[in-house]
C-alpha cells in the first residue's frame, strides 16, 4: 500500500528538529527543540513526543514510519546505536523503544548519512550516482553514495569522515585520536582559531561578531566576520579549506565520485572553506580526477530531516515490496 | 559459448608476466620478460608476443579474451590509458593495439584493480564482499571491493589509495604533491630509509643485504635485512607500517570494509610492517570498526595475472550474456 507520509528526526547534540514529509519531500509540518541533556530516556521521549505530535490527526495507515538521524555511529544492519560522543545513547534500543511508543517501524541511521540521502534525493546532489557528503558542524561526518544508493560497508559504520588522519603530528581528537580532519575542521577547532586571533587588535572584527566577548567566540563568530569582509576571519575559513581539500585528494583518488556536497552548518554558510578545498583538491588529486565538482549542499537543516524521511519511505516500500 | 581460458598480463615498470588462466584460476602456461625501455610500441609489442605465444595451439574459440593490468590510471569505462607515471603509455590505444594484431577480445584495467580482482577471486579475499586492497611496491595502489564487485567510481579511475595525504608538511611525492602515502612506503622511500642507516654501523646489516654497496641498497635489501633479525631494518619497516596504518584509519571509517588485504612485493614480504600497521589502525579507528581484519596477499605476483585473465572471463560472459 503507498503510504503518503513520512517523519524525518534529526538529533543533534543542541538541538532535535522532525517533520511530516511528503513523498515527493516536501515537509508539510515542521517542529524543534533542544536536545535534553538529563540522560538517554530523556532523549528518546523528546523524539516520541516530536513524532506523536507531527502524526497527531494523520491515519496510522498514510504514515510509512519514522526515520531517525543519529549523531551516533550505527550498525545500520542490527538497528544498533555502537557509539556516540555527544550524547548518552550508545547501547540504547532507540528504535524499539520509539516504534513501541509510536506503533511507527522505525528506522535509524547516522545523521551524516541521513543527510546525504536528503542531499542526494531533493538537494544538491540530486541525481549523482556516486558522490561523497561531507558534512561539516559540531563534528565532520559524510556520506558516500555508491552506484545510485548509500553505501554504508559491511556492517553500516562507513561514512565517517571527520576522523581521518590528515597530519601524522596534528592536534589530539575528541575522539582519541590524533591529526584528524575534525581536529582541524569542527566547531571547536574554528573557535579557537577565532578566540586566537582576537587576542591581538587585527581580530576585533572576530571578538564583534561575537557580542565583545572573547569566550563567547564560535565558528559561527567566524563565520560571520568573514562573510561582513573581515580577512583575518577570512584567512581562518581558507586554512580550514585548504586541510579540507587535501583530505579530499585521498577521497578523490580512491572513490572517483562525481561529486562532492559540503553540507552541515559550517559548509553550507562557509563559502571561502568551500571553493578553497576544491581548489586544492583540483590541484593536487591525480589526472583525470580535476572534473569533480565540488558543491556546498542546499537543504539545510532540513536535509537531515528530508534523508531520515526518505529513508522511511524506503523501507517501507521494501518491506511492502513496492518500487521507488 | 563457454570459453576455457583466459589471457592475464601483467604490465610493471620493471617486468612484464603473463599467464594461460583456466576459469578456476589455475595457471596452464606463464612466461615472462623485461619490460622494452624503448618507447610505447615496444612495450605494447612485447604484450602481444607474450599474449600470441601462450595462446598457440588453442583454439580461438576457446579464448575468452585478453586481460591486461596497467601501471596506469585507466578510465575503466572508456578503456583508455589517462595517466603513467612509470610508462610512456599514455593516449596510447592499448586496447586496440592488441586487439587488432591478437584478434582477441581484450580489456584493460589498472595494475592494482587486477591485483584486487585476482586476491578476491582466488586468493586472501576470497568470499569478501567489502574489502581493501593496498598494494606495495614501486608506487603504492590499491582498489576497493564493494558489494561484491570491484568498485571503480563514476569514471572508473577510482582505487588510487597511494596518494593520499597523510601529512600536511610531508615530503614530496613523485606525483607533485606532498606528505602522500606513497612518499612514506614506496620502494623509493623504504631504499632512502635504508640508505640513511647504512651511513653508521648499525645499519651494516642493510649495507651487507646489499652486497656491500651503499648506492644498490633497495627495499628488496631492508626486508632481507630484517627478515634476517635486523632491528635496524625492522624499525625502518615498522615505522613504514605506523604510516600505512594511519592512512588505514581514515578508509576504515568511511568504508567499513570487513577486511585489509596489503600485497604488491613490498606488503607481502614485509610481515613486520603489516603487523604494525594493523595494530596502529585497530587502535585509532572509531569503535566497531576494530573487528576489521588486515591480511596479507597471499598469491604473490600471480595475483595479477589472475585478475586479469578473471576479468577478461567477466567481460566475455557478460558479451555472450551469461552469468558466473
Amino acid at each position: 500500500m503507498r503510504t503518503s507520509y513520512a517523519v524525518g528526526v534529526d538529533v543533534g547534540g543542541t538541538r532535535i528538529a522532525a517533520g511530516l514529509v511528503e513523498r515527493k519531500g516536501r515537509i508539510v509540518r515542521d517542529s524543534k527543540r533542544l536536545t535534553p541533556q538529563a540522560g538517554p530516556f530523556a532523549v528518546v521521549d523528546a523524539i516520541i513526543d516530536l513524532a506523536t505530535d507531527l502524526m497527531s490527526g494523520v491515519q496510522a495507515s498514510e504514515i510509512a514510519g519514522i526515520g531517525i538521524g543519529l549523531p551516533a555511529q550505527i550498525d545500520f544492519l542490527k538497528q544498533e546505536v555502537e557509539f556516540c560522543t555527544n550524547l548518552p545513547l550508545a547501547g540504547v534500543d532507540v528504535r524499539s523503544l520509539v516504534m513501541s511508543r509510536t506503533k511507527s517501524e522505525v528506522t535509524i541511521d547516522n545523521d551524516g548519512h541521513m543527510a546525504a540521502v536528503g542531499e542526494a534525493r531533493f538537494g544538491a546532489a540530486k541525481g549523482a550516482r556516486d558522490f561523497l557528503m561531507v558534512t561539516l558542524g559540531t563534528g565532520v561526518g559524510g556520506g558516500m553514495w555508491v552506484n545510485g544508493e548509500p553505501y554504508r560497508g559491511s556492517r553500516g559504520l562507513g561514512g565517517e569522515i571527520g576522523h581521518t588522519v590528515i597530519s601524522l603530528d596534528g592536534p589530539p581528537c575528541p575522539c582519541g585520536g590524533r591529526g584528524h580532519l575534525e581536529s582541524y575542521l569542527g566547531r571547536a577547532a574554528i573557535a579557537e582559531k577565532g578566540r586566537e586571533a582576537a587576542k591581538t587588535f587585527s581580530g576585533r572584527a572576530i571578538l564583534d561578531a561575537a557580542g565583545g566577548s572573547s569566550a563567547g567566540i564560535t565558528a559561527d563568530a567566524v563565520v560571520l566576520a568573514a562573510r561582513g569582509g573581515d580577512n583575518v576571519a577570512r584567512k581562518i575559513l581558507i586554512e580550514a579549506g585548504e586541510v579540507l581539500g587535501r583530505a579530499l585528494v585521498g577521497f578523490v583518488n580512491v572513490l572517483n565520485p562525481r561529486l562532492v556536497c559540503i553540507g552541515g552548518g559550517i559548509g553550507e554558510s562557509a563559502d571561502f572553506l568551500v571553493e578553497r578545498a576544491s581548489e586544492v583538491m583540483q590541484a593536487e588529486a591525480l589526472a583525470g580526477r580535476r572534473d569533480v565538482k565540488v558543491v556546498q549542499a542546499v537543504l539545510g537543516n532540513d536535509a537531515g530531516i528530508l534523508g531520515a524521511a526518505a529513508l522511511a519511505f524506503d523501507e517501507h516500500d521494501a518491506r511492502e515490496g513496492l518500487h521507488r
